[in-house]
Protein backbone atom coordinates (compact mmCIF):
# COMPACT_ATOMS: atom_id res chain seq x y z
CA UNK A 1 0.00 0.00 0.00
CA UNK A 2 0.68 3.47 -0.87
CA UNK A 3 0.44 6.56 1.08
CA UNK A 4 0.47 9.71 -0.72
CA UNK A 5 0.82 13.15 0.80
CA UNK A 6 -0.94 16.17 -1.77
CA UNK A 7 0.34 19.74 -0.30
CA UNK A 8 -2.67 22.68 -0.27
CA UNK A 9 -0.52 24.97 -2.07
CA UNK A 10 -2.02 26.70 -5.03
CA UNK A 11 0.11 25.68 -8.01
CA UNK A 12 -0.15 21.71 -6.76
CA UNK A 13 -1.77 20.17 -10.08
CA UNK A 14 -4.08 17.34 -9.34
CA UNK A 15 -4.81 16.71 -12.71
CA UNK A 16 -1.28 15.52 -12.91
CA UNK A 17 -1.48 13.66 -9.85
CA UNK A 18 -4.97 12.02 -10.81
CA UNK A 19 -3.05 10.80 -13.69
CA UNK A 20 -0.08 8.95 -12.13
CA UNK A 21 -2.96 7.78 -9.54
CA UNK A 22 -4.94 6.32 -12.40
CA UNK A 23 -1.84 4.33 -13.64
CA UNK A 24 -0.84 2.99 -10.68
CA UNK A 25 -4.27 1.98 -9.63
CA UNK A 26 -4.08 0.07 -12.99
CA UNK A 27 -1.11 -1.73 -11.99
CA UNK A 28 -2.43 -2.87 -8.87
CA UNK A 29 -1.26 -0.45 -7.06
CA UNK A 30 -3.24 0.13 -3.24
CA UNK A 31 -3.38 3.46 -2.50
CA UNK A 32 -4.41 6.11 0.00
CA UNK A 33 -4.40 9.82 0.07
CA UNK A 34 -4.05 12.64 2.52
CA UNK A 35 -4.58 15.93 1.36
CA UNK A 36 -2.64 18.10 2.87
CA UNK A 37 -3.51 21.16 5.03
CA UNK A 38 -1.34 23.32 7.91
CA UNK A 39 -3.67 26.31 8.38
CA UNK A 40 -4.39 26.89 12.13
CA UNK A 41 -7.81 28.19 11.49
CA UNK A 42 -10.92 27.83 13.13
CA UNK A 43 -13.83 25.73 12.52
CA UNK A 44 -15.85 27.26 9.58
CA UNK A 45 -12.40 27.48 7.46
CA UNK A 46 -11.42 23.84 7.61
CA UNK A 47 -14.86 22.64 6.91
CA UNK A 48 -14.45 24.39 3.65
CA UNK A 49 -11.35 23.21 3.27
CA UNK A 50 -12.66 20.00 3.80
CA UNK A 51 -15.11 20.65 1.82
CA UNK A 52 -13.57 22.28 -1.20
CA UNK A 53 -9.97 21.21 -1.84
CA UNK A 54 -10.74 17.49 -0.55
CA UNK A 55 -14.15 17.13 -3.04
CA UNK A 56 -12.05 19.01 -5.92
CA UNK A 57 -9.44 15.90 -5.73
CA UNK A 58 -11.88 13.78 -5.79
CA UNK A 59 -13.45 14.94 -8.70
CA UNK A 60 -9.66 15.28 -10.07
CA UNK A 61 -9.83 11.52 -9.86
CA UNK A 62 -12.88 10.34 -10.63
CA UNK A 63 -11.77 12.23 -14.14
CA UNK A 64 -9.19 10.00 -14.14
CA UNK A 65 -11.52 6.72 -13.58
CA UNK A 66 -10.31 6.76 -10.19
CA UNK A 67 -13.24 5.93 -7.83
CA UNK A 68 -12.17 8.07 -5.41
CA UNK A 69 -13.92 8.51 -1.84
CA UNK A 70 -13.44 11.93 0.31
CA UNK A 71 -13.55 11.49 3.83
CA UNK A 72 -12.38 13.96 6.78
CA UNK A 73 -11.33 12.21 9.71
CA UNK A 74 -14.43 13.26 11.27
CA UNK A 75 -16.20 10.17 9.05
CA UNK A 76 -16.22 6.95 10.44
CA UNK A 77 -14.21 7.99 13.31
CA UNK A 78 -11.47 7.59 10.89
CA UNK A 79 -9.04 10.00 13.02
CA UNK A 80 -9.76 9.96 16.49
CA UNK A 81 -7.58 12.57 18.49
CA UNK A 82 -6.83 13.27 21.77
CA UNK A 83 -7.79 17.31 22.39
CA UNK A 84 -4.94 19.16 23.90
CA UNK A 85 -6.68 20.51 26.95
CA UNK A 86 -4.96 23.55 27.45
CA UNK A 87 -2.97 25.12 24.94
CA UNK A 88 -0.56 28.02 25.23
CA UNK A 89 -0.68 31.63 22.91
CA UNK A 90 1.07 34.52 22.59
CA UNK A 91 -1.33 37.57 22.04
CA UNK A 92 0.03 41.37 22.26
CA UNK A 93 3.42 39.79 23.59
CA UNK A 94 1.54 38.28 26.27
CA UNK A 95 1.54 34.25 27.16
CA UNK A 96 -2.03 33.38 27.57
CA UNK A 97 -3.43 29.75 28.69
CA UNK A 98 -6.31 29.29 26.04
CA UNK A 99 -8.75 26.53 27.28
CA UNK A 100 -11.20 26.54 24.34
CA UNK A 101 -8.54 25.62 21.62
CA UNK A 102 -10.01 22.83 19.40
CA UNK A 103 -6.70 21.03 18.52
CA UNK A 104 -5.77 17.44 19.16
CA UNK A 105 -3.35 14.34 18.27
CA UNK A 106 -4.41 11.77 16.12
CA UNK A 107 -4.04 8.85 18.21
CA UNK A 108 -6.39 5.97 16.41
CA UNK A 109 -7.31 5.73 13.22
CA UNK A 110 -10.31 3.44 11.35
CA UNK A 111 -8.31 1.46 9.19
CA UNK A 112 -10.97 -1.10 8.87
CA UNK A 113 -13.01 1.31 6.85
CA UNK A 114 -10.14 2.17 4.90
CA UNK A 115 -9.34 -1.33 4.14
CA UNK A 116 -13.25 -1.91 3.21
CA UNK A 117 -13.27 0.49 0.49
CA UNK A 118 -9.72 -0.05 -0.59
CA UNK A 119 -10.82 -3.81 -1.10
CA UNK A 120 -14.04 -2.51 -2.70
CA UNK A 121 -12.06 -0.67 -5.11
CA UNK A 122 -12.51 2.93 -3.95
CA UNK A 123 -9.46 4.73 -3.33
CA UNK A 124 -9.85 7.23 0.05
CA UNK A 125 -8.81 10.57 0.11
CA UNK A 126 -8.43 11.77 3.40
CA UNK A 127 -8.52 15.12 5.06
CA UNK A 128 -8.50 16.81 8.56
CA UNK A 129 -10.33 17.46 10.88
CA UNK A 130 -10.35 14.67 13.76
CA UNK A 131 -12.63 13.48 15.73
CA UNK A 132 -11.97 13.82 19.17
CA UNK A 133 -12.31 11.17 21.99
CA UNK A 134 -15.10 13.24 23.52
CA UNK A 135 -17.19 13.33 19.54
CA UNK A 136 -15.34 16.92 19.40
CA UNK A 137 -14.61 18.18 15.96
CA UNK A 138 -10.82 19.14 16.39
CA UNK A 139 -7.74 20.21 14.00
CA UNK A 140 -4.82 18.27 13.94
CA UNK A 141 -1.49 18.02 12.57
CA UNK A 142 -2.05 16.53 9.37
CA UNK A 143 1.96 15.40 8.74
CA UNK A 144 1.62 13.54 12.57
CA UNK A 145 -1.67 12.41 11.47
CA UNK A 146 -0.29 10.48 8.25
CA UNK A 147 2.10 8.83 9.99
CA UNK A 148 0.16 7.37 12.48
CA UNK A 149 -2.43 6.32 9.72
CA UNK A 150 0.90 4.80 8.21
CA UNK A 151 1.55 2.96 11.16
CA UNK A 152 -2.23 1.68 11.16
CA UNK A 153 -2.24 0.72 8.14
CA UNK A 154 1.30 -0.85 7.64
CA UNK A 155 2.46 1.89 5.20
CA UNK A 156 6.20 1.28 3.92
CA UNK A 157 6.26 3.77 1.59
CA UNK A 158 5.00 7.30 1.52
CA UNK A 159 4.78 9.61 -1.15
CA UNK A 160 5.03 13.72 -0.22
CA UNK A 161 3.78 16.08 -2.78
CA UNK A 162 4.14 20.26 -1.99
CA UNK A 163 5.14 22.90 -3.84
CA UNK A 164 9.28 22.60 -4.44
CA UNK A 165 11.50 20.17 -6.51
CA UNK A 166 12.32 18.55 -3.42
CA UNK A 167 14.59 18.90 0.02
CA UNK A 168 16.64 21.98 -1.01
CA UNK A 169 20.02 23.15 -0.03
CA UNK A 170 19.34 26.37 -0.70
CA UNK A 171 15.86 27.40 -0.72
CA UNK A 172 15.66 30.00 -3.34
CA UNK A 173 17.88 28.06 -5.98
CA UNK A 174 15.65 25.22 -7.33
CA UNK A 175 17.88 23.11 -8.44
CA UNK A 176 19.91 22.61 -5.34
CA UNK A 177 17.73 19.53 -4.65
CA UNK A 178 19.23 16.65 -2.09
CA UNK A 179 18.77 14.00 -3.83
CA UNK A 180 19.00 11.48 -0.83
CA UNK A 181 18.66 11.33 2.65
CA UNK A 182 19.77 9.05 5.10
CA UNK A 183 17.01 8.69 7.78
CA UNK A 184 19.29 8.78 10.74
CA UNK A 185 20.60 11.61 9.57
CA UNK A 186 17.36 13.18 8.68
CA UNK A 187 17.53 15.59 11.77
CA UNK A 188 21.07 17.36 10.72
CA UNK A 189 18.76 18.58 7.90
CA UNK A 190 16.51 20.92 10.32
CA UNK A 191 19.43 23.50 9.43
CA UNK A 192 17.98 23.56 5.58
CA UNK A 193 14.28 23.31 6.16
CA UNK A 194 12.59 26.85 6.09
CA UNK A 195 9.16 27.47 7.55
CA UNK A 196 6.34 24.58 6.68
CA UNK A 197 9.54 21.98 5.52
CA UNK A 198 10.36 22.03 9.17
CA UNK A 199 7.11 20.89 9.64
CA UNK A 200 7.24 18.10 6.58
CA UNK A 201 10.89 16.89 8.35
CA UNK A 202 9.46 16.33 11.50
CA UNK A 203 6.31 14.72 10.03
CA UNK A 204 8.64 12.21 8.17
CA UNK A 205 10.25 11.55 11.15
CA UNK A 206 7.72 10.66 12.77
CA UNK A 207 6.70 8.46 9.87
CA UNK A 208 9.74 6.59 9.92
CA UNK A 209 9.24 5.84 13.89
CA UNK A 210 6.13 5.00 13.11
CA UNK A 211 7.20 2.02 11.11
CA UNK A 212 7.06 3.77 7.37
CA UNK A 213 10.96 2.38 5.27
CA UNK A 214 10.72 5.02 2.79
CA UNK A 215 9.65 8.46 1.86
CA UNK A 216 9.77 10.42 -1.52
CA UNK A 217 9.02 14.33 -1.62
CA UNK A 218 8.29 16.10 -4.92
CA UNK A 219 6.81 18.43 -7.20
CA UNK A 220 3.28 18.37 -6.77
CA UNK A 221 3.24 21.08 -9.81
CA UNK A 222 4.50 19.55 -12.52
CA UNK A 223 3.61 16.22 -15.12
CA UNK A 224 3.91 12.51 -13.48
CA UNK A 225 4.42 13.99 -10.17
CA UNK A 226 4.24 10.71 -8.48
CA UNK A 227 6.24 8.89 -11.46
CA UNK A 228 9.05 11.56 -10.75
CA UNK A 229 9.54 10.73 -6.98
CA UNK A 230 9.07 7.08 -7.59
CA UNK A 231 12.02 7.21 -10.53
CA UNK A 232 14.45 8.92 -7.76
CA UNK A 233 13.80 12.52 -9.38
CA UNK A 234 12.92 14.62 -5.73
CA UNK A 235 14.54 13.81 -2.33
CA UNK A 236 14.27 10.06 -1.24
CA UNK A 237 15.01 9.52 2.47
CA UNK A 238 15.32 5.89 3.49
CA UNK B 1 -34.56 1.21 4.92
CA UNK B 2 -35.20 4.39 6.26
CA UNK B 3 -34.48 7.66 4.26
CA UNK B 4 -34.67 11.01 6.44
CA UNK B 5 -33.99 14.27 4.81
CA UNK B 6 -32.98 16.96 6.87
CA UNK B 7 -33.42 20.82 6.22
CA UNK B 8 -31.05 23.17 6.26
CA UNK B 9 -32.40 26.33 8.02
CA UNK B 10 -30.53 27.55 11.04
CA UNK B 11 -32.84 26.36 13.45
CA UNK B 12 -33.16 22.77 12.40
CA UNK B 13 -31.78 20.68 15.80
CA UNK B 14 -28.99 18.45 14.74
CA UNK B 15 -28.41 17.11 17.87
CA UNK B 16 -32.42 16.22 18.45
CA UNK B 17 -32.28 14.55 15.15
CA UNK B 18 -29.26 13.01 15.81
CA UNK B 19 -30.95 11.22 19.22
CA UNK B 20 -33.80 9.70 17.58
CA UNK B 21 -31.57 8.18 14.69
CA UNK B 22 -29.25 6.28 17.44
CA UNK B 23 -32.33 4.98 19.04
CA UNK B 24 -33.50 3.81 15.53
CA UNK B 25 -30.17 2.16 15.02
CA UNK B 26 -30.19 0.64 18.38
CA UNK B 27 -33.72 -1.52 17.50
CA UNK B 28 -31.66 -2.19 13.96
CA UNK B 29 -33.77 0.21 11.70
CA UNK B 30 -31.13 0.51 8.92
CA UNK B 31 -30.86 4.53 8.21
CA UNK B 32 -29.94 6.53 5.32
CA UNK B 33 -29.78 10.70 5.78
CA UNK B 34 -30.28 13.40 3.20
CA UNK B 35 -29.17 16.85 4.05
CA UNK B 36 -31.07 19.69 2.39
CA UNK B 37 -29.86 22.26 0.32
CA UNK B 38 -31.80 24.41 -1.92
CA UNK B 39 -29.27 26.92 -2.92
CA UNK B 40 -28.35 27.71 -6.38
CA UNK B 41 -25.22 28.84 -5.61
CA UNK B 42 -21.70 28.82 -7.18
CA UNK B 43 -19.54 26.45 -6.67
CA UNK B 44 -17.68 27.38 -4.09
CA UNK B 45 -19.95 28.04 -1.64
CA UNK B 46 -21.77 24.36 -2.26
CA UNK B 47 -18.23 22.77 -1.49
CA UNK B 48 -18.19 24.90 1.81
CA UNK B 49 -21.43 23.23 2.73
CA UNK B 50 -20.43 20.05 1.87
CA UNK B 51 -17.79 20.48 4.18
CA UNK B 52 -19.82 22.37 7.00
CA UNK B 53 -23.23 21.21 7.15
CA UNK B 54 -22.68 17.76 6.40
CA UNK B 55 -19.50 17.37 8.84
CA UNK B 56 -21.77 18.46 11.22
CA UNK B 57 -24.30 16.70 11.26
CA UNK B 58 -21.92 13.72 11.20
CA UNK B 59 -20.23 14.81 14.50
CA UNK B 60 -23.91 15.20 16.27
CA UNK B 61 -24.08 11.55 14.86
CA UNK B 62 -21.20 10.65 16.55
CA UNK B 63 -21.84 12.03 20.11
CA UNK B 64 -25.01 9.98 20.20
CA UNK B 65 -23.16 6.90 18.88
CA UNK B 66 -23.76 6.85 15.66
CA UNK B 67 -20.79 6.02 13.52
CA UNK B 68 -21.53 8.40 10.48
CA UNK B 69 -20.04 8.96 7.53
CA UNK B 70 -20.37 12.43 5.29
CA UNK B 71 -20.16 11.71 1.88
CA UNK B 72 -21.49 13.84 -0.93
CA UNK B 73 -22.55 13.11 -4.43
CA UNK B 74 -19.38 13.35 -6.02
CA UNK B 75 -17.67 10.63 -3.33
CA UNK B 76 -17.95 7.36 -4.97
CA UNK B 77 -19.99 9.10 -7.95
CA UNK B 78 -22.21 8.33 -5.18
CA UNK B 79 -25.11 10.55 -7.64
CA UNK B 80 -24.43 10.48 -11.16
CA UNK B 81 -26.52 13.88 -12.86
CA UNK B 82 -26.65 14.51 -16.77
CA UNK B 83 -25.59 17.85 -17.02
CA UNK B 84 -27.89 20.37 -18.51
CA UNK B 85 -26.18 21.55 -21.69
CA UNK B 86 -28.38 24.90 -21.81
CA UNK B 87 -30.23 26.85 -18.92
CA UNK B 88 -32.10 29.95 -19.61
CA UNK B 89 -31.33 32.27 -17.03
CA UNK B 90 -33.51 36.24 -16.72
CA UNK B 91 -30.85 38.89 -16.19
CA UNK B 92 -31.76 43.11 -15.97
CA UNK B 93 -35.06 41.35 -17.45
CA UNK B 94 -34.06 39.67 -20.63
CA UNK B 95 -34.00 35.89 -21.05
CA UNK B 96 -30.18 34.78 -21.86
CA UNK B 97 -28.91 31.36 -22.58
CA UNK B 98 -26.30 30.60 -19.98
CA UNK B 99 -24.06 26.98 -21.33
CA UNK B 100 -21.49 27.45 -18.47
CA UNK B 101 -24.16 26.77 -15.99
CA UNK B 102 -22.81 23.56 -13.77
CA UNK B 103 -26.43 21.70 -12.82
CA UNK B 104 -27.34 18.48 -13.64
CA UNK B 105 -30.36 16.22 -12.23
CA UNK B 106 -29.35 13.07 -10.62
CA UNK B 107 -30.13 9.96 -13.16
CA UNK B 108 -27.78 7.46 -10.84
CA UNK B 109 -26.81 6.42 -7.97
CA UNK B 110 -23.94 4.20 -6.44
CA UNK B 111 -26.13 2.02 -4.41
CA UNK B 112 -23.46 -0.60 -3.75
CA UNK B 113 -21.44 2.15 -1.85
CA UNK B 114 -24.45 2.88 0.23
CA UNK B 115 -25.17 -0.62 1.06
CA UNK B 116 -21.80 -1.65 1.43
CA UNK B 117 -21.14 0.91 4.02
CA UNK B 118 -24.70 0.09 6.00
CA UNK B 119 -23.84 -3.77 6.13
CA UNK B 120 -20.77 -2.77 8.05
CA UNK B 121 -22.22 -0.67 10.31
CA UNK B 122 -21.83 2.93 9.04
CA UNK B 123 -24.83 5.24 8.52
CA UNK B 124 -24.27 7.76 4.88
CA UNK B 125 -24.82 11.17 5.46
CA UNK B 126 -25.52 12.49 1.80
CA UNK B 127 -25.55 15.90 0.66
CA UNK B 128 -25.19 17.79 -2.95
CA UNK B 129 -23.23 18.47 -5.01
CA UNK B 130 -23.30 15.54 -7.56
CA UNK B 131 -21.02 14.24 -10.05
CA UNK B 132 -21.77 14.23 -13.99
CA UNK B 133 -21.23 11.66 -16.36
CA UNK B 134 -18.79 14.04 -17.73
CA UNK B 135 -16.86 14.27 -14.59
CA UNK B 136 -17.81 17.65 -13.51
CA UNK B 137 -19.01 18.92 -10.34
CA UNK B 138 -22.67 19.85 -10.81
CA UNK B 139 -25.23 21.26 -8.38
CA UNK B 140 -28.49 19.30 -8.43
CA UNK B 141 -32.00 19.33 -7.09
CA UNK B 142 -31.61 17.51 -3.46
CA UNK B 143 -35.31 16.02 -3.25
CA UNK B 144 -35.11 15.05 -6.18
CA UNK B 145 -31.75 13.34 -6.01
CA UNK B 146 -33.25 12.14 -2.84
CA UNK B 147 -36.19 10.68 -4.90
CA UNK B 148 -33.82 9.03 -7.07
CA UNK B 149 -31.50 8.06 -4.33
CA UNK B 150 -34.74 6.17 -2.68
CA UNK B 151 -35.55 4.03 -5.84
CA UNK B 152 -32.26 2.50 -6.21
CA UNK B 153 -32.43 1.83 -2.43
CA UNK B 154 -35.98 0.37 -2.81
CA UNK B 155 -36.53 2.66 0.27
CA UNK B 156 -41.00 2.71 0.83
CA UNK B 157 -40.48 5.25 3.67
CA UNK B 158 -39.22 8.43 4.32
CA UNK B 159 -38.74 11.08 6.61
CA UNK B 160 -38.50 14.84 5.60
CA UNK B 161 -37.57 17.31 8.59
CA UNK B 162 -37.65 20.84 7.97
CA UNK B 163 -38.34 24.85 10.03
CA UNK B 164 -41.98 24.09 10.63
CA UNK B 165 -44.99 21.29 11.97
CA UNK B 166 -45.41 20.12 8.72
CA UNK B 167 -47.85 21.07 5.75
CA UNK B 168 -49.51 24.27 7.31
CA UNK B 169 -53.27 25.50 5.55
CA UNK B 170 -51.85 28.69 6.69
CA UNK B 171 -48.72 29.40 6.20
CA UNK B 172 -48.79 32.28 9.21
CA UNK B 173 -50.50 29.58 11.73
CA UNK B 174 -48.28 26.53 13.02
CA UNK B 175 -51.43 25.05 14.67
CA UNK B 176 -52.86 24.77 10.98
CA UNK B 177 -51.04 21.59 9.98
CA UNK B 178 -52.79 19.33 7.80
CA UNK B 179 -52.32 16.07 9.39
CA UNK B 180 -52.53 13.66 7.02
CA UNK B 181 -52.77 13.98 2.58
CA UNK B 182 -53.36 11.02 0.16
CA UNK B 183 -50.78 10.93 -2.23
CA UNK B 184 -52.91 10.83 -5.26
CA UNK B 185 -54.19 14.53 -3.92
CA UNK B 186 -51.27 15.60 -3.20
CA UNK B 187 -51.52 18.30 -6.16
CA UNK B 188 -54.73 19.66 -4.67
CA UNK B 189 -52.01 21.33 -2.13
CA UNK B 190 -50.03 23.45 -4.15
CA UNK B 191 -51.77 26.32 -3.56
CA UNK B 192 -51.26 25.89 0.42
CA UNK B 193 -47.74 25.54 -0.57
CA UNK B 194 -45.48 28.59 -0.30
CA UNK B 195 -41.66 29.13 -0.86
CA UNK B 196 -39.78 26.10 -0.39
CA UNK B 197 -42.64 24.09 0.57
CA UNK B 198 -44.06 24.33 -3.13
CA UNK B 199 -40.22 22.41 -4.14
CA UNK B 200 -40.82 19.93 -0.73
CA UNK B 201 -44.56 19.11 -2.34
CA UNK B 202 -42.78 18.33 -5.92
CA UNK B 203 -39.88 16.26 -4.28
CA UNK B 204 -42.42 14.62 -2.08
CA UNK B 205 -44.68 13.67 -5.77
CA UNK B 206 -41.53 12.36 -7.11
CA UNK B 207 -40.60 10.05 -4.56
CA UNK B 208 -44.02 8.62 -5.39
CA UNK B 209 -43.53 7.88 -8.52
CA UNK B 210 -40.53 6.40 -7.12
CA UNK B 211 -42.07 3.63 -5.32
CA UNK B 212 -41.51 5.29 -2.47
CA UNK B 213 -45.68 5.05 -0.22
CA UNK B 214 -45.13 6.94 3.16
CA UNK B 215 -43.50 9.95 3.32
CA UNK B 216 -43.77 12.07 7.08
CA UNK B 217 -43.28 15.77 6.99
CA UNK B 218 -42.08 17.15 9.68
CA UNK B 219 -40.73 19.32 12.80
CA UNK B 220 -36.61 19.34 13.01
CA UNK B 221 -36.68 22.24 15.14
CA UNK B 222 -37.96 20.59 18.38
CA UNK B 223 -37.03 17.24 20.45
CA UNK B 224 -37.90 14.16 18.93
CA UNK B 225 -38.15 15.10 15.34
CA UNK B 226 -38.17 11.67 14.25
CA UNK B 227 -40.18 10.03 16.12
CA UNK B 228 -42.56 12.81 16.65
CA UNK B 229 -43.27 12.13 12.79
CA UNK B 230 -43.48 8.51 12.76
CA UNK B 231 -46.16 8.99 15.76
CA UNK B 232 -48.49 10.91 13.62
CA UNK B 233 -47.37 14.40 14.62
CA UNK B 234 -46.95 16.09 11.49
CA UNK B 235 -47.68 15.71 8.63
CA UNK B 236 -48.52 11.59 6.74
CA UNK B 237 -48.54 11.29 3.29
CA UNK B 238 -49.59 7.52 1.99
Amino acid sequence: MLLIKIGGGKDINRDFIAEDIATLIQRGEKIVISVYTDKKAMDIFLMSYAGLVNKRMVASLQKHGVNAIGLSGIDGRLWEAKRKDVVYAVENGKTKLVKDNLTGKVEKVNSDLIELLIKHGYVPVICPPAISFCHEIVNTDNDFASATMAEALGVKEMVVLFEAPGMLKDVHDEKSVIATIEKEKLGDYLPFAVGRMKKKLLGTQTAFDRGVRKVYWGDGRIAHPIFNVLNGIGTVIS
